[in-house]
């Protein structure tokens, strides 16, 4: 099956693309070419997408719509960039890092650079909620990927922490695309805040899935080593339920907490997860979070690309990469 | 000679540090750790003390202001957090880095998270020049930091390239301070670009005469070894002059291009730059800029703040810590 999902917004997408690219521009080349390589590395551009399918509910304008999209696509891909600052040794994905290829310093300062672009585009607009809405996202972010690292290697963390910190980590910058997007054509309160609680629904059902994909996806769809989140000490739901109904729940808790683990034990580890039903248990609960996502949608004004976001809240749920 | 400077905003001064206390509470306690750390670490907080000071030019209201200055010190946080973020060893100044307590990692996170409570309070504002002026400079100080390090241990860099990197770095939000403080305070366009002008020429000299006394200051003082500038392959005015002038300069440039220099060599390249009349050169360039400075001040309404602006701009440049 090859179906472009967001076949209505492709023409949109395909302008926020051009204009990612001339956002990114500087008087620096080194700036240029990390920036642009950002882009080239492609992505899945989904806040932009949401941020247009949310114009898509009142007064679709595509002109007030493309600054925020595109700031929206740099806020995220900054946070890609910082979150790839790293304190040992280099890690690589499908495609090199910024950090691999440039260095933790680069990294950080092209960071704020794309940061400061998104601002310069988010300055341009006058509803005080979009800035106000991006400003306490951008921090519960930062607080999201604090906690993750904190938490690292933390055997004793609850199911409640693993959807605090995805909440702060994805699901909320989702949400506030679609929602701003709305904002953006000037719908009223009703309409934007329940493509909020959409977007938040299908947020957090995106990374519930991204976690589970860590551990069942093949490598070169995944992009990066399967089990990279275990390697990395970042305990997400699969291992949070397992750690808790596996009857090898104590080889499994000594594993997740080693600082530094082989292959094997990755592997052992990856094989006891999936034994206890946290795989299986995972699946029920993005299943749940896509059920709400689409109540959400039945709710809102009845617009012919309610059925596409209905498409799109399936394909979450089942996607392979 | 003990004068305090910024007698007359004292008071606001001191509201300013208890708010900017308040503003880096997070829920996570790493997150205030890390953020109260850096504000225990101190500064001049002259990016507020600045903003106050434009205020008083102009129907002066520090709940107006507020916000402002407490954002401005966090922008300028945030900077000097991920300027921390190495790629080698660790280097400590007065206090532990972030970067030295915490990590690369944690350091790029919380400069994040600093830039983004800065974000929560400039949305609170309804004039749109205080969000784009600050947008705009947060872009061109990354410029300037990525320069730096493209340019790092080029010889070949002219006068040009390092005003051009300075004003990005340093004198851009300076002079963003002083103008956005008379904004905030409703101030006509004639005041508030008369003081971003002042900002500016503060700026650059306050920076020359940083650069100057990293070759010239006593280590206590500093809080950081001499000749650190140099170590790292940041080339300031007074290299870039002594490579021009002095009649030692073919041993000089091969000084400054090395990568990685002895405790000797850093002696010999600073000797070598004060022989070449760098210091000197660059003493009086300062003095230019200050000039420039107090002729903006002159031009300003007549209001009482002012005479203590004229002392604050001679004490720029003489500075000795």
């Amino acid at each position: 099956m090859n179906f472009d999902f967001f076949s209505d917004i492709r023409y949109e997408l395909g302008i926020v693309e051009e204009e990612l690219k001339q956002a990114v521009q500087a008087s620096n080349q080194l700036l240029t070419d990390t920036a642009t390589h950002l882009i080239n590395a492609g992505g899945k551009r989904l806040r932009p997408a949401f941020c247009l399918l949310g114009g898509k509910f009142y007064n679709f304008d595509l002109d007030k719509l493309l600054p925020l999209a595109v700031a929206l696509e740099l806020i995220h891909m900054a946070t890609l960039v910082h979150d790839d600052v790293v304190d040992s040794s280099l890690t690589r994905r499908g495609m090199p890092t910024v950090k691999a290829r440039w260095g933790n310093k680069i990294s950080s300062h092209v960071g704020d650079y794309l940061l400061g672009k998104s601002l310069i585009l988010i300055s341009r607009y006058k509803e005080p909620l979009i800035p106000k809405v991006l400003a306490e996202t951008s921090v519960k972010m930062c607080e999201g990927e604090i906690i993750q690292i904190s938490s690292a290697f933390d055997a004793d963390q609850n199911i409640k922490d693993y959807f605090y910190r995805i909440n702060r980590k994805t699901a909320l910058l989702i949400a506030a695309s679609a929602q701003l997007g709305a904002v953006a054509c000037g719908a009223p309160a009703g309409v934007h805040q329940g493509l909020r609680r959409f977007g938040h629904n299908i947020g957090m059902a995106f990374q519930i899935t991204d976690d589970i994909l860590d551990m069942t996806a093949e490598q070169i769809k995944l992009g990066k080593p399967v089990g990279s989140d275990l390697r990395q000490g970042i305990i997400t739901l699969p291992t949070i339920y397992s750690l808790q109904k596996s009857p090898n729940r104590n080889r499994l808790r000594a594993l997740i907490a080693k600082k530094s683990k082989t292959e094997e034990e990755i592997n052992e580890a990856i094989f006891l997860i999936k034994e206890g039903g946290g795989i299986q248990h995972s699946s029920e609960i993005v299943q749940k979070y896509i059920v709400k996502a689409k109540k959400e949608l039945n709710a809102l004004p009845d617009v012919p690309i309610k059925k596409t976001m209905q498409i799109i809240s399936d394909f979450v749920g089942v996607r392979k990469f």
